[in-house]
């Protein structure tokens, strides 16, 4: 397989977007990364699209097709690709594949979501298009369901507290105060989050990510001809895998497999281990999920995540930043879009130019996680001189 | 790239199956094909699974990772890719891919949709999604529209009359009166079409493809390991294109330009011409479609397709048999399965079993078109002592 590198990134704001259509917000992130790769669009060989529920929430469909006509490209193959929260993260390695494999030397992820036009129960209901319908579904688990039980295992385990989950969302919400994309930063304290509306018991509404519209974007072009770019970041590896699509068929509901697995995978990619990430842009939909990311990803021991938290080492001055960019629950969350604003903001880091910077970033993870863990993306970047 | 194989194909009934979940419908598909194959579950390492609308019709997606869990699939990557009704001709490429690539060597292509449960509105709805909303949708243009527009300038072109539209018709119901997976083949008379209920001027009833539940998949082997299973059939090309999303963006709608292209890559990709095709399966989704299909691949000379179609020239016995499966017309569109079910039929002919099978089949051609043309996939299959 040949080797790949980022030339070009794009994102929208992360927001509520009342005047511009699905497809707007995916052509504004995908032009930005276009013209910042400086490579003609007729030399785009393929374009994959990452969107979780535009057929429920826009009634739109087809949206590969759609954004490449929009954006003036040629004749090439246009795909939508899902699998929930981590759509975006499977349309990026899609296009990794298709420039490593040799199908193009260059191609185009995007990813994009427009939810905060739907009201709440239509929202409630795509959203849970992500899990079986068959078993979770009727037993009435929705995904902050699913999460409160996680922590009550972890605090059973761990001895996970409030004030630890705490701890993420103070990080998570004023490293989004310095994101000019976020959707929702805040310098928020203990009091405010823990007297927070309860949304799923012990978790509250401070604990959730918003619903959000948003789109970005990714161009990946073989490195051989990315190499007098100075913009270009390197893809160091690109895994997926998929868990149980069932709450039930978790062995453990403090890990997800599927995270363990796709990290395993991308750090056997890259030559790299967990030691040698700098910082992480990882799937915090909840506040209690960055604690068991952290330890399913190997940047924190197992069972230390919710200590980290609450001692800072996850703080962007940290022994490993996670989150810089405020994550999912300051940032934003337009599901499809998620995984490659991870992207986006990981070769911002890279790049130096983060207005979060990361001191001396030179390896970054990003991880992207769908469903009740059924489907995950991890990816691993490298400044070219790293 | 290396060279793949299918190992093994499986198919339900394409029809009405209220008892049975969209996922019920591609695990029995699957299951045929993977028991087929004879290759271990364990040795499949990627899933794709080709769906349009699972969300909007069963307020269910990450269908790919719900089927991989069903199936007892490893931790593989699992993708659902979407192109509106060429969704599952973009499923099987990119199996193909994924092993042509080294990705691994087997991977599974599943196609599914589950539509007769919805009342007729949602289900209208529903395809709309395949066209832009912005533009098309507004103007009432629904795809039957598109469809009589296509017709009624090939008729001021080319003389295409109600006899030669008819003459699809009849040949597509009377070859899924063979083919016992067929939802509707029937034994119909100029009159019976010309009779039928008019839906978009001048289109009637019977020139339109019914509406399916059904699911289809293929295993897809590194072609040196396959050389031992005599059930095996090369994959001699795969291309994937697209077209404008809008009716308005084609220059002409006798002719889509993503058929075009995906023909002329195809051809390249196995070293054919059209005329070294046996037989094809393509995607009649409208009678007057079958005649723009065949003459934009080549296997009938522009402008005569409509004449071809009356002279029995693509009937099963004629120098190019056309749709010898019955169809989408006759054998029915489950909207995301159609592309895999074309490979499941032209399987069979390629091994000489089917049930309607063309006289000395070596090379047939799948074509799968989505939306207004903005999708498409074409496959050209081989004996592999052809």
């Amino acid at each position: 397989m040949r080797q790949v590198s980022i030339t070009g990134v794009g994102s929208t704001r992360f927001g509520r977007f009342p005047d511009q259509s699905i497809i707007d917000l995916a052509v504004t992130a995908a032009n930005q990364a276009i013209l910042e790769s400086g490579i003609p669009r007729d030399q785009i060989g393929a374009l994959y699209l990452g969107n979780f529920v535009s057929g429920p929430l826009t009634g739109q469909e087809v949206l590969a097709g759609l954004v490449a006509d929009a954006l003036g490209l040629a004749n090439i193959p246009c795909t939508k690709v899902e699998g929930a929260c981590a759509s975006g993260g499977i349309a990026f390695r899609h296009a990794c594949l298709s420039v490593s494999s040799g199908v193009c030397d260059t191609a185009l992820a995007v990813g994009v979501e427009k939810m905060t036009h739907a009201r709440t129960p239509e929202t409630t209901a795509a959203l849970n298009c992500a899990m079986d319908n068959r078993s979770d579904g009727p037993s009435g688990l929705t995904f902050p369901g699913l999460f409160g039980i996680a922590w009550r295992l972890h605090e059973a385990r761990y001895g996970t507290r409030r004030e630890h989950v705490s701890a993420v969302v103070r990080k998570n919400k004023r490293n989004g105060l310095r994101n000019p994309l976020a959707q929702m930063g805040a310098d928020l304290t203990d009091e405010d989050i823990a007297d927070s509306v309860l949304i799923a018991d012990p978790l509250r509404l401070f604990d959730c990510c918003p619903t959000s519209d948003g789109a970005a974007a990714a161009v990946v072009t073989l490195r051989g001809q990315a190499r007098d770019n100075p913009l270009a970041i390197d893809v160091l590896a690109s895994a997926q895998t998929r868990g149980s699509a069932r709450i039930a068929g978790h062995p453990d509901l403090c890990t997800f497999e599927a995270t363990v697995e796709a990290a395993r995978r991308a750090y056997e990619m890259a030559g790299l281990c967990a030691t040698d990430i700098d910082f992480a842009e990882l799937h915090d939909c909840f506040s209690v999920a960055e604690i068991l990311d952290t330890e399913d990803l190997g940047i924190v021991p197992r069972g230390k995540g919710h200590e980290w938290a609450l001692e800072g080492r996850t703080a962007v001055d940290g022994s490993i930043p996670v989150n810089p960019s405020g994550g999912l629950l300051a940032k934003g969350h337009p599901v499809g879009a998620t995984g490659l604003g991870q992207i986006y903001e990981s070769v911002m880091q890279l790049r130096g130019i983060h207005p979060n910077q990361v001191k001396d970033a030179a390896i970054g993870l990003t991880h992207n996680l769908g469903g009740t863990g059924v489907a995950c993306s991890v990816t691993i970047l490298g400044r070219p001189d790293a």
